[in-house]
């Protein structure tokens, strides 16, 4: 493995944009199973954390990141040449219009839907080449129904879930204070080859 | 990445041996950062499945894996051999005597240390290259507490822990249930170049 | 306060009837805020422990445990009988149709809904007092969701929820081990007065 | 049951002084068990929110509230008197010296101990009456471990311990989100009668 997973969160530029935490990231590209060569759609890419680090990884692929908000778009583009990931290529839009022309993928990532799951989920299903993945993380109780109970009925797909809580341990002058951060859902779907 | 990190955990043979959960085991390594020529030192490996995904990332390296209980021995080799990673050497012991001997390492895991740990600490400490890696998942309060007042001691080290809470979803009938597996804290202590 | 909240699980009679753990217990009392005169209807009442509490804190009102399973109906007795609790009514039945002919409730408890939450729900909001208060506890992401988009739609209440995740920290020798609890999600829906 | 315990975190009167939430407040209070009549004594009292809540329960007995801070000291004040809980005497100062000539004591609370904890065990457990209640809250490593081994040694003491770990559910425009409050370790100390 010439990368590593796992880039410091402090890494990233970043302005107002909530970012992915490290772990969540590790944990949805260690779901994800990133090849080299794949071709990676992220949507809801916000400062484009989790879409630089599967361009790591997808080093002779290409991850197209979908982002709605400018300040998103704009951060994607800065971190992608302050790590050097020509293969990112960020796009302004909102799904599901933003994925119409989109080649087939390997893998899909959700981490924002602006409450249009259900139709993501089709034109995603639409996208992903068999044998892919689809991820999504979920941070509302309604995107979490939503995609398992949507994609539980994908008779095509397996699909397995977790909620992933951590706890930073903080240094406070002699102390090591628990700070928790928000739980997180990883929803993991992988597609009959 | 040639190794997608993740296996799951029902692909390993295993005992009645406890055996560290995929999401740690992709925390784990995440956070241990293994180039593909790094030596490996795992220290209670107990049925290797930390150490065998060790050893798919560092295919040009070796891991030597820590057990002292004849049955995890057993199982380490037996996982060994189903994944085809002969890089993993299986030794039977206990540290800190057991690490007697062993080459200088880019990465320490330590996953049990049998009520020794300040010694395995120290022993780890002259072990590990510059620039490597010790990282300790603890899963009781005295091993929490001893690795970080340990390890915060030493001025050569940069450490950060956490905490992880994985909690599984599992479908009984039409339903969705919350399973808690234990927490684990990951103390990751980076050694200065 | 004559009764002292948070009767140790142990104390219990429980055969494979799944029990309401005390820390949950007692945040779900503490929520439902029972007087000494209330009248409350726990329905799902599994082993009776919530509904022994509760009569302990109404004790000069009633508490009616609804529990479809025999072996449940039959342990609600045997508990309420060890405490004394002789203001407790166990009722062989599922919801809703057993809380047909039921009086109005200054507090109802849903700790098992079978299924058939919406219908209960629709029912208990008939059941239940101005002023009156409806804790739903889960443990299904269907639960949670149906319980948060039900209430949330109803103008009469105000509705809060928390998941509460316990560690039970166990003594294993000299060490403490941390030992994961399953989350529960409580749903507590004041209704205006 | 007059008093219903759980007064929202809204209610009490707070500067910058970081209040344990109801959660914690009430799961600290049922395991403290404390009877109309009760001498109690808090240790950090912060907000004084705990010691409010434990002098509606002990209303025919006094509680002593200690904080070091003066803002806290002014805050518990104020809140007594919001409350009408006239049963409430705030001391400045800090513990060990702090707990000089108090009364013996049913029940003591340790939600905060500036690095002495040790020492204030000890007086602690030089007032607490046969039959008494300590309860300490914990939000760091040390406080935890040094509890923990602490009162683990003192053959008059049973202990338990948890960490309670709570989430709440905020609703955002039409979703609910999942907001982590930090977890808080809680051992509860039974002394022998």
């Amino acid at each position: 493995m010439n990368h590593r997973i796992g880039i410091p969160d402090s890494e990233f530029v970043r302005g107002d944009i909530p970012m992915t935490k490290q772990e969540i990231r590790i944990l949805t590209l260690a779901k994800a199973g990133i090849g080299s060569g794949d071709t990676v759609i992220d949507i809801g890419a916000g400062t484009g954390s989790l879409s630089i680090e599967a361009a790591l990884l997808a080093k002779e692929g290409r991850v197209i990141a979908i982002e709605r908000e400018p300040e998103g778009f704009d951060l994607i583009q800065v971190n992608a040449a302050k790590f050097k990931t020509a293969n990112v290529e960020a796009r302004l839009g909102a799904a599901p219009e933003a994925l119409a022309g989109l080649p087939a993928a390997d893998v899909i990532l959700i981490g924002g839907s602006g409450g249009k799951l259900p139709e993501i989920l089709g034109c995603a299903d639409k996208l992903l080449k068999p044998g892919g993945r689809l991820i999504i993380t979920a941070v509302t109780v309604e995107t979490l129904s939503t995609a398992l109970s949507n994609m539980r009925q994908r008779s095509a797909y397996s699909v397995e879930a977790c909620c992933v809580q951590v706890t930073r341990i903080q240094q406070v002058g002699a102390s090591n204070m628990f700070k928790a951060l928000n739980p997180i859902y990883i929803i993991a779907c992988n597609k009959e080859g």
